[in-house]
């Protein structure tokens, strides 16, 4: 007898499977061609540039998470910070990505994503809707040391990958050296030793041109 | 003073960033336009099956670690399955994937993955080579709680993935419905309630003709 539990459970995972087509500002390092991600296409060999999407930068963070845990400020609890970054983002299967120099976008997006993780955890059973409610809520409001450590991880893998990108991302958005370094030194919160790593690559961003000067 | 430390495991983690372009057999279960991953490309908004790759893969693993751990035959210490299958498929940057059916590709997988071990996971500092490299070692050889339970979530998600496509990457191979029961009967070594649960599903697909019968 399969359990009314486990029904909802897979459920749960496979409308998590939505992630993987929600795709975020940030480009991936390597440029693709179509046909590598789809057998059954021909015709378009050329290389392009693909964005990222959250599933995969769930994948991003939970392997920062176990590889610079030694850096946190406190000492923290890596699973609760591991589960805190696989399932941050998966309000966004409803509520949508909202880039984080969208000031518009902002004012609603509290609003969006407080009724998405009311159907999206919804789907679970009661005790894990709860706990996945609560590691939510800690990772947004960011007032314990997991949740700072996620959060700073959450802003320093896109600034490495669009670093690693020349910066296209940042261009496209017109988005400027002070603008990243205000919207990110929240990082030092978590980790003063990433933010002291991060300013760096900002610094030489800056010199390469690749974030304009105010 | 960015530490020696610090620079490895940046290298590292950059480096991993390759496995949002590796694709595998799957397919993920939303079909994609072609616009929505690529700001800049247009022309192409017909929809197409995506492939899924091993960042999207290893992501929907953890999000099944933290949600089903409760079904493991013996009870698991979930950061380690955590951990295990977020750097379970790192050693395909190198080795690349090798299909489940494939039996030629089986002969040298082995060898080819010790390499991309010793090179991937030999960018890191010392400490963090050997804890990776043993949690991909226990992974492979599935003699603890932890890799059983890893290896039963690594092969219940791609068959819910192919049941939910209709068993299109299944036909693609002409894999048959004996074929994918017993390469996969081993997931009752991790979990007798989740085998149970996908001996059913396989009933279905093989009910539905997803899969063909010997």
């Amino acid at each position: 007898m399969i359990s009314e539990r486990l029904k909802k459970q897979i459920e749960f995972l496979l409308e998590a499977d939505k992630m993987k087509s929600l795709y975020r500002q940030t480009y991936i390092i390597k440029d693709e061609k179509r046909s590598e991600s789809m057998r059954d296409f021909e015709g378009d060999d050329c290389v392009h540039r693909r964005r990222e999407n959250d599933a995969e930068h769930s994948f991003h963070l939970a392997l920062f998470a176990m590889t610079l845990a030694e850096h946190s400020n406190i000492p923290v609890d890596l699973l609760r910070v591991m589960k805190m970054v696989i399932i941050h983002d998966i309000v966004e299967i409803d509520a949508g990505d909202t880039y984080c120099y969208d000031k518009e976008g902002y004012k609603t997006k509290r609003d969006r994503e407080e009724r998405a993780a009311e159907r999206l955890f919804g789907i679970l059973p009661e005790d894990q809707e709860r706990e996945y409610r609560a590691l939510w809520e800690e990772f947004e409001n960011m007032d314990t040391a997991e949740s700072r450590f996620a959060a700073a991880l959450d802003r320093m893998q896109p600034m490495l990958l669009n670093y690693s990108k020349n910066g296209v991302s940042w261009q496209e958005h017109g988005v400027s050296y002070g603008q990243v370094y205000e919207r990110n030194r929240h990082i030092s919160l978590g980790s003063e030793k990433l933010w002291e790593y991060m300013e760096q690559v900002l610094q030489d961003a800056l010199g390469k041109g690749f974030l304009r000067d105010e």
